[in-house]
C-alpha cells in the first residue's frame, strides 16, 4: 500500500464534520478502496471552542486555513468555508500554489473564478474536484465528465434548490401562499443567511452555471443565466396548473442553440407524472441529454450532512486513487467562451389571466393572442373569482419568448385585465 | 498529447458498430476530453461480408478476435462479442496476458467468471472495464465503485431488463395477457434468441450478481441468486395489484443482511407512485442506499446501441485519461466469499385468492393466515369472478417469506380455493 492521503480540511460546519465522520467511520472502507490509508491531519474553523459533533483531538487545529492550506503534512486541502471569494479562494489558490490537490463544495465561488481556478490548477499541475458543488450526493460531475464523454451533450435540466421545491411542493400540499411557507422554512432553518440565494435562485443558477461548462465545454459564465425565483409563483398558479397536469419546478435548463448558449433558471411547469414533476420536498434532480446515451435521470439528497460529505468523499477517494481529471472534463485552456444567447427555444406557455366578466373580455384576448401569432391548445374559463373578474388559462402550443412577450405587454391595454397577467413556461422535459 | 490509445474491438453487432460510430463521429471530442486520440485500429466479427451500418475500410480484419486481442498495434481489446464461455472469456485472457486493458458490455461472462478475471487482471496489472454490463447508458458501475466509496452500501434495487418491463407495461396499457405480449415482442425482436435470459430473469440476475459484488465486497455470486422471472405475472394480478396502487415489476433486490446476502430477483409490487413504479416501456433503473448519501435512483436507457456504446466509450476514455481502477472497487483478492442467505427480510405480501362462492370460505382463509401468524392490512373481495368463485385480495402487514410459504402451502387444503393461490411481495421502495 502507498502512503497515507493526508487531508487538511478548512470548514468544520455541515459539510465539514460530515467529511470528518465518514472518515473516521468508515477508515477500513476508504483503505480498502483507495488503495492507501485516508487521514486527516489538520482542521481549521473559526472558533475552536465551538462544541462540534466529532472529535477532533488528533488532528492540529489551525487558526488560519491558509496554515492548512500550506502546510508540510496536507497532501490533500479540502475546503468548506464556502463563500465566493476571501479567504476560500485565497486558501485555495494557496493550497495549489503549494503543490496541493484541493476538493471544495463551493458553488458560489466556482460560478465566479472556476475558469482561473482551474487554469491555476492545470498550470501548477493540480487538481480540483467539486463533485459536492452541485447537487449534493448526487454524482452529476462524474456523470457528466466521465460517463458521458462519447456523448455530444444538448441538454441539461435540474431541479437544484431543496429549498425552494420544499416550499413549492408545500406550498401545493397545504394550500398555503407563498409568504406563509417561506416564514416555515424560515424558522426550519431551511434557508440562507441572505435568503434570496435560495429563493431568487442564485445558488440553483451557480450550479446550473457550472454544468452548462462541462456540458459544453465553455468557460463558465454565471452572469449569462436569466434568473427568477419562485416569489411570484402564487398558490393560485400552483392550483390551476396542477388541474392542467402540471407542477411548478424551479428549473435550470443549459441548452446549446445555433444563436448560443442559452441558460435559464425560472418557475416553470411541467407535467405532473414526469420524473421532476413527481419530485417532492427537498430532493434534486438532474436530467442530462446525450446524443448516444439519451436522456438521463440521477435523483437523490442535494444537501444536507451526509450526501454532500458523501460527495466529498468520493472526490477524495479518486484523488487517493491517483486519479487526476480536467476540472472541467477538458483542458481549462481549451475552454470556448460561451456565446450567451437569450431564451429563444419555443415552448408551450401557461397563462393566467383575470377577466372582467363582461360580454367580449375573452374575445379581445385571444385577438391579441392571436396577432402575437400565439396559437390555443387549451383554455378554460373558471367560475367567477370575485364579483367582477373570472380566471382564464391558457395553454398555448409552442411559441416563442419574444411572442409571449408581446402578449403579456400588450394584453393589459385591452383594458379588459383586472390584474397583470401571468405567465410561466412550460418545458419540455 | 500523449500517443493515440489503440482499440481493437471483437464483435460488430448492435453495440460494437455503436462504438465504431461514435469513435468516427466524435473523435475531436474524445481526444479533447481523453488528452489523447483514440483511434480504432483492428475490428472482428464472424462474417466479414456482411453488411454493416458503418464505415469499417481504415482498420485492419481480422477473422479471428484471438488476433485482435493480442495485437502489437492493440492497447485496448474491446470485447464485444458476448457469451458466458468460449471465445469472449478465450479472447480476454488472451489480451490481458498480451498485456492490453480490456472493455467489455459481457454481463453473462462477468456473472459466470468476473472473479478470475479480476484476478487474472490484477496479477498482470491490466485493468478490465465494464460499465455497459449492468443498466446500458446508466452510470451504476461508476457511481457504485467511485461516488459511494465513502459509504456502506445497504441495499441496491433495479429494474434492469428493458424487455421484462416492456411485457409488464404493455399488459397493463394494453389489457393483454402475458402469452400474447410475450408472442408481440418476440416479433418486435426484443427477446434474445434463449427468451429464458430476458422473461426468466437470468439477465437481469447477471447485473445484480455484479451490483452485489461491487456494493457488499463479497465475490459474484450468481448461483446464489433466488430467480424467479415473469411468467407467472397475470394480467388479473397486474389488474389488481393496480386497484390497490401498485404496479408489478421484475425487481433485483441485493441486500446484506446479519445472516448474509440476500439476491433475489423476482416480479414484486411497488407503490405505483414511487420512482421505479413510474418506470414504463424499456427503461431501467437502479436504487442505490448508503449510509451517508441516503437514497439515489439513476434512470435511462438499460439497453440499444446508442446507450450501450455510450457507455463503452465512458470506460475507453477513462482509459485514455489513464485511470487505473480495481474491478469491483476493490482489490479482488479482497474480495469475501459472500454467505449467501434465502430472503428473509419481512414485507408486507399481496394474495390473490380464487375462493368458492359459499359461506365460511373466508374464515377458513383468515385462520390459515392466523395461524402462520400473518396479520392483514387490507383485503378486498370482489364481486364473482366466474359462476362458482369470488376473487379476494389481501395485502397483508410486514410478516416473513416463511409465513408467506407456509399460507400458501396450507391454503389449498381448506377445500376453499378454486384455484392456487398468488403472492407477490411488496418491496418498500
Ligand atoms: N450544507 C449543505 O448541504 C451544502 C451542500 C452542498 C454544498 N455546500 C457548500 O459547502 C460549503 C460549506 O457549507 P456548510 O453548510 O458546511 O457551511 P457552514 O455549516 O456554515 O460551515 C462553514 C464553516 O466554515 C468555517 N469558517 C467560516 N469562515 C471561516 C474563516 N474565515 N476561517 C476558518 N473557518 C471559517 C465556519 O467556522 P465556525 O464553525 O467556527 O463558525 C464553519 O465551520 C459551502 O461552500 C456550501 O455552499 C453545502
Ligand atoms: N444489445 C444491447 O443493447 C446490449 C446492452 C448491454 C450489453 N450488451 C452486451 O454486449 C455484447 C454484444 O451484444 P450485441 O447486442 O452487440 O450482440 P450482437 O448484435 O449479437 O453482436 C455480436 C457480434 O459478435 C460477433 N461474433 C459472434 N461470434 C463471434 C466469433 N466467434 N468471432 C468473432 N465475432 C463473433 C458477431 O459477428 P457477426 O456480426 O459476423 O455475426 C456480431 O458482430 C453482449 O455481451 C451483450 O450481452 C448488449
Amino acid at each position: 500500500m502507498s502512503s497515507p492521503l493526508r487531508l487538511g480540511i478548512a470548514g468544520l460546519g455541515t459539510v465539514g464534520i460530515g467529511v470528518v465522520k465518514i472518515v473516521q467511520k468508515h477508515a477500513g472502507l476508504l483503505a480498502m478502496r483507495s488503495g492507501r490509508e485516508v487521514a486527516i491531519t489538520a482542521v481549521s474553523a473559526r472558533d475552536r471552542m465551538k462544541n462540534r459533533d466529532a472529535d477532533l483531538s488528533a488532528y492540529r487545529w489551525e487558526d488560519d486555513p491558509m496554515a492548512v492550506a500550506t502546510a508540510d503534512d496536507v497532501d490533500l486541502y479540502v475546503e468548506l468555508i464556502g463563500g465566493d471569494n476571501g479567504i476560500a479562494r485565497d486558501s485555495i489558490q494557496a493550497a495549489l500554489r503549494a503543490g496541493k490537490d484541493v476538493v471544495t463544495a463551493n458553488k458560489a465561488l466556482l460560478a465566479m473564478h472556476g475558469q482561473d481556478l482551474a487554469l491555476l490548477a492545470e498550470d501548477l499541475g493540480r487538481v480540483i474536484r467539486f463533485e459536492a458543488a452541485v447537487a449534493g450526493g448526487i454524482p452529476v460531475i462524474k456523470t457528466m465528465t466521465e460517463s458521458l464523454a462519447g456523448n455530444d451533450i444538448g441538454r441539461v435540466m435540474g431541479v437544484m434548490n431543496g429549498t425552494c421545491n420544499y416550499i413549492l411542493t408545500r406550498m401545493e400540499s397545504a394550500g398555503l401562499p407563498y409568504e406563509a411557507v417561506f416564514e416555515e422554512a424560515r424558522q426550519l432553518g431551511y434557508l440562507e443567511a441572505d435568503p434570496q440565494l435560495d429563493v431568487g435562485g442564485i445558488d440553483a443558477s451557480h450550479k446550473l452555471a457550472i454544468l452548462s461548462a462541462i456540458a459544453f465545454g465553455t468557460q463558465v459564465d454565471f452572469d449569462a443565466v436569466e434568473i427568477e425565483g419562485i416569489e411570484r409563483v402564487s398558490i393560485d398558479d400552483i392550483r390551476r396548473a396542477a388541474d392542467m397536469g402540471y407542477r411548478i419546478k424551479l428549473l435550470g435548463v443549459a441548452q446549446m442553440t445555433a444563436r448560443g448558449l442559452e441558460q435559464r433558471m425560472s418557475p416553470c411547469l411541467v407535467p405532473a407524472d414526469s420524473p421532476l414533476g413527481q419530485l417532492v420536498g427537498g430532493t434534486n434532480m438532474v436530467v442530462l441529454e446525450g446524443d448516444s446515451v439519451g436522456q438521463i435521470v440521477l435523483r437523490g439528497a442535494g444537501a444536507g450532512e451526509g450526501p454532500t460529505a458523501s460527495a466529498v468523499l468520493s472526490d477524495i477517494v479518486e484523488i487517493a486513487r491517483g486519479v487526476r481529471m480536467a476540472m472541467f472534463g477538458q483542458p481549462a485552456s481549451r475552454l470556448k467562451t460561451a456565446r450567451p444567447a437569450r431564451t429563444a427555444v419555443p415552448a408551450a406557455y401557461y397563462m393566467r389571466l383575470e377577466l372582467q366578466d363582461k360580454p367580449g373580455a375573452l374575445a379581445k384576448v385571444a385577438s391579441v393572442l392571436g396577432d402575437a401569432g400565439i396559437s390555443i391548445d387549451r383554455m378554460r374559463q373558471y367560475g367567477q373569482h370575485s364579483d367582477t373578474s373570472v380566471p382564464v388559462l391558457v395553454v398555448t402550443h409552442k411559441t416563442t419568448p419574444e411572442a409571449i412577450d408581446y402578449a403579456i405587454q400588450t394584453l393589459p391595454r385591452t383594458g379588459v385585465l383586472v390584474s397583470d397577467p401571468v405567465e410561466l413556461r412550460i418545458e419540455e422535459v
